[in-house]
């Protein structure tokens, strides 16, 4: 089945190999006349580039996107937008090795099973490199969201269980820290972490965190289109996700009704608000204009350099040590991979919203 | 936007409120020759069925479902399964109060803010009530799994904190915990806490876990289409769930990669089998062959009897307190909920995943 | 697959046999706060109900609609509607000998060969009774188009190739003719034709008409969401339907640019105009603000009482007469379908293209 | 709304403007494992390609296409292939004029009533050239239907009145005539015809017929999703169609019952066959087993040379002539397009059909 399209009316299509010529995504139903350049897509693009510091593979990548229709004369003129990232390092390597077995936590096993056949070159599909495009479509959406007044961060919340605290947060931090982390404490003690990871050839999971203000109340569909149900599928189609969350998410589990119902109250200014967010700003799959808070878990880089146990393609038992660098954590690169998802899908959203109520249609149309 | 169908290949649209005419659910795309009968589907039903056991609503419903359409001589006809239980306690009820005001924890605010119009009659299309037709279509869902060798089996892990043991939780004891919970030690602890909170006029929250087994290995699809990423917007789409996890979950942000990649193993039989299974059954978003894992974080029931501050339809701060008897945990007969979800997601998995490999297609006709 | 749903701002999802309980539909995406009731919805299947006129069958189905959900005090609630027409005298028919063979012209056959199984009563889902949904469902879209200013109104254009003619035809006449063809001349004709193909145990096709006035332009999508694209999938979705035309049509391929090109022109009050409406009322797929016209060819009525050769399911040839009488036309019933296929795919298209341009996005959210 | 993406099972995405950097396709869904390359695709797109005949435009584009991805070692790997042809000849161009105004029977204006703004270099994607990534998707779908035995032909039916008669009509002379044509006595009388429109500055429209061989009954869903409804959508889309017909299809408005039926009769391998096929392969949308007859009317090329009056962007009334050499007539280069839409439509239904019965599931899936 087609699985590389997602959204429904602000929609998008991936393609690519990490070893193919390239990596490419088409951007369907973006409104006409919002400002767009490459410099402004690349600037989301080299937040997860890699080589960038030494907690990512030094494999140098430009990773530079080119628009190749959907613009006319700086802005987006409503048709699709395609972009393209041409790979340019992947051509000496050899991949013969790791065609003959199945590395642990990684698609390998699945892909064969599931078509029989794979590109295994570097992950194909289920490559890293698969993000770019999901990027790409994000800074778009973020754009659109930006000139409604809709802001989308995410940063680094956790690594290897050491988190950043709340009190400590300070998003002006985020990009001072080289993991995204912006607790700047806590940043250095992952650094140190990871460190210690890399000599014990072994890698590191985490938790990114993601905030949407400024969203507008009664955004989102009941029952199946809730905006927490897509954002979980948006966020969870991310490769190496294994966990979702809104507001206090697991944390409800051990809580009460008395502790965890937000309080509404009127402010000064005689506009509704909830006195605290344990729902994380959706009630009933609805935004309900505090800021939406979403988590997402993020297992350790699965190719570690250290020996594992597996299976080669003839059913044998071996030993087998990844060569080569690589992550010794996910999270950093992958936090601007979760902000572009929710912000298409948050998109997505306050479009299919527009539709929800007569009046509103009435007076869109002048009719 | 049209937000009650789910599914591609396997569809199911809702509809129905809490106080309405009735419930109802069409099933589009059950194959043919299914055997299926409302017994059958009343099985599921009755596992969500209030006033089962103290720690429910009293409230009593019949909830009888009638099969309109799709069945013929005793099966599946391929077309449109229409099924409808019709609403028969909610005649006298007064809900004047509530529609005056904005009950925390609930959906009241966010669905005035997005029709501008409510109907507050018991939650309307955000009620408890709307996952009948998930439930139905559930069911049927997993009579057409069984017959591929498939079983969905949902049940409660944890209620406010207290948690069924893995080594203590079995299957057969499902249905011995009126709360579902197959740790029957720990059931009856968690029964001891909800009849605490019962009398603080408080509630609690909760996990619910839910096994595949019998998957075939490549099911899913890359990038988007992951049978995680649909398995979490299914069962985010449930009303109460907060998180969602696939695996170790969470848990992984703690992990290194030495110890949550699952090593291949080729068994007696010379089968590949993972030794471990951290991954939860899902490897770049398509099954591997071993049980899938999927955990669901239920909040506590909004609905308490102490007093509580919110805000009226006229803007004021008021205090209230919400008359009658709610259960004291969502959990229990959320269950069944999640097993249908998660039951129809694969299903749809499963059907879609058809189409991967040209050599398979050829069989299939014959060609 | 799931082949019921149709739509993607406004959906339906129709369900039910001829010979089944009943027959219905859940419309999803309705704006909330339009006025709605069973008597609005029922004036349209009215127009579709058997026993009317001599030309349609005598069988009397009362037809009466019923609302189980998505009104609230006389009004939308922006949820899903879901309408039921109980089938009332399906019972005592014997279809035991249908069973046994195919039909010429019907979808026996190919209903066999794709679930190896068949409801064999009536037609099951193929049957002509399967419209009421889309009718229902039509009524809801016109109501909604109403009150943003679009009419549609479709009516009979040809019965068995008596013509009505553009300058003898007003619309106020088509509920005078039992034929709803506003060329009164044209339709005492045509009845004088139906009396005739009647006596021979025949029957006769012809021509539906549909006009959408008071359309904006710039509603469709580009490439493959053209308007006229979907209008052709509404319509030759309808049983009997052969072909779909917009504007002139197939005239078109013995016009030459010259003849079919539309001037534009600026009337008095300044508004861009066409001088002529070839094109009816589309350009590249978007409307252009003229009247859209749509015509659909629908075949004469399959079940006909005199002899004919077929096939029963033993593999036998045999020869055959059905009993019972049929319409000997379809085109006048199938009028009020085509109308509401029609409603349905502009007011979703309406919808749909709400999101094309940024400047008229900020202004719905105010920002 | 999105509107560049077609298809459920097997999917495809386009993009890109006649004279902006390219034109490309995304298809998604395509089974791993098919023989796939540049020169297999090439070969359709030659078919369309200008420059080719005295009835096409003589502009020089090699249009030559690159695949970026989705195939590996020849054979596709059952991920999104994405392909792309560059535009060449579009630099020196000067569109400043035909900026200005609206040309008639072009979607101009309607674009910039949708958009509020316009790429109107050359009608970017209401373009022909937009055609070139249904054509490149329509080549990857005949090669999968080859290898299921079930082959799609197009070919010109008729130009300007001038009809290819059946009983002269070969297949195998479809590429000896210029225009597509294989009735080559009527190729020539339409030849002629052209010059003299080419003359009189005029154009001329057509009907192409395509043909479906080789498929197994049983294709096709019920209600909406019929095998004819989509192909109805799928030829519609295409720019310049404004009728589709299926069967006899309009002439079935002037046939009756007992002409119109087309009788079932077993041959002498015991195998069901109709007599006749007015049907044009589908009863009740799904396909009987004979051969799919599909039409469409193709409006003649509205860019003449001729005067023609029509409006400016400051809403005055003037008097055009467009400049440069245009097509004549649309029908040659748009056959393989019909073939194309054709193809991806049968295909997705293929797909589509393979769960309708249970026991074809389990066989399947083995179990």
């Amino acid at each position: 089945m087609a699985g590389s399209n997602f959204g429904k009316n602000f929609q998008i299509t991936t393609w690519g190999e990490s070893h193919g010529k390239g990596i490419g995504v088409v951007v369907d139903g973006c409104p006409a006349g919002v400002p767009m350049s490459e410099a402004v897509i690349q600037k989301y693009l080299d937040r997860r580039k890699p080589g960038q510091t030494r907690y990512a593979t030094p494999r140098k990548e430009a990773d530079e996107v080119e628009i190749l229709s959907g613009i006319f004369e700086g802005k987006t003129t409503g048709t699709p937008i395609s972009m393209v990232v041409y790979n340019t390092s992947q051509r000496s390597k050899d991949y013969s090795e790791i065609a003959k077995y199945y590395r642990p936590g990684h698609a390998d096993y699945t892909f064969d099973k599931k078509y029989g056949f794979r590109d295994y070159r570097g992950g194909g599909r289920s490559s890293g490199r698969e993000t770019i495009g999901r990027v790409a479509a994000g800074a778009v959406a973020c754009e659109v969201l930006k000139s409604l007044g809709v802001e989308v961060a995410a940063y680094t919340k956790a690594i290897g269980g050491v988190v950043a605290e709340q009190e400590k947060l300070f998003f002006e931090n985020i990009m001072k820290s080289p993991l995204f982390m912006p607790d700047l404490e806590a940043s250095e003690r992952a650094e140190a972490l990871l460190e210690q990871k890399m000599k014990e050839q072994d890698s590191a999971g985490g938790v990114i965190e993601c905030i949407i203000r400024g969203m507008p109340a009664g955004i989102g569909e009941p029952v199946f289109e809730k905006l927490d149900a897509n954002l979980a599928k948006a966020v969870m189609s991310i490769g190496a996700v294994k966990g979702v969350e809104i507001g206090d998410g697991f944390a409800v589990a051990e809580a009460f009704g008395s502790t965890n119902n937000d309080a509404f109250a009127v402010d000064d200014a005689g506009e509704v608000r909830k006195k605290t967010n344990h729902a994380g700003g959706i009630l009933g799959g609805i935004s309900d204009g505090s800021d939406i808070i979403v988590r997402a878990a993020v297992k350790p880089t699965p190719s570690i350099a250290r020996d594992q146990q597996t299976v080669n393609c003839q059913g044998e038992n071996i030993e087998i040590g990844i060569r080569g660098r690589h992550d010794p954590v996910i999270v950093p690169r992958a936090v601007v991979v979760v902000e572009g998802m929710v912000a298409i899908t948050v998109l997505d959203m306050l479009f299919s919203s527009m539709t929800s109520n007569m009046e509103d249609i009435r007076r869109f149309f002048g009719r």
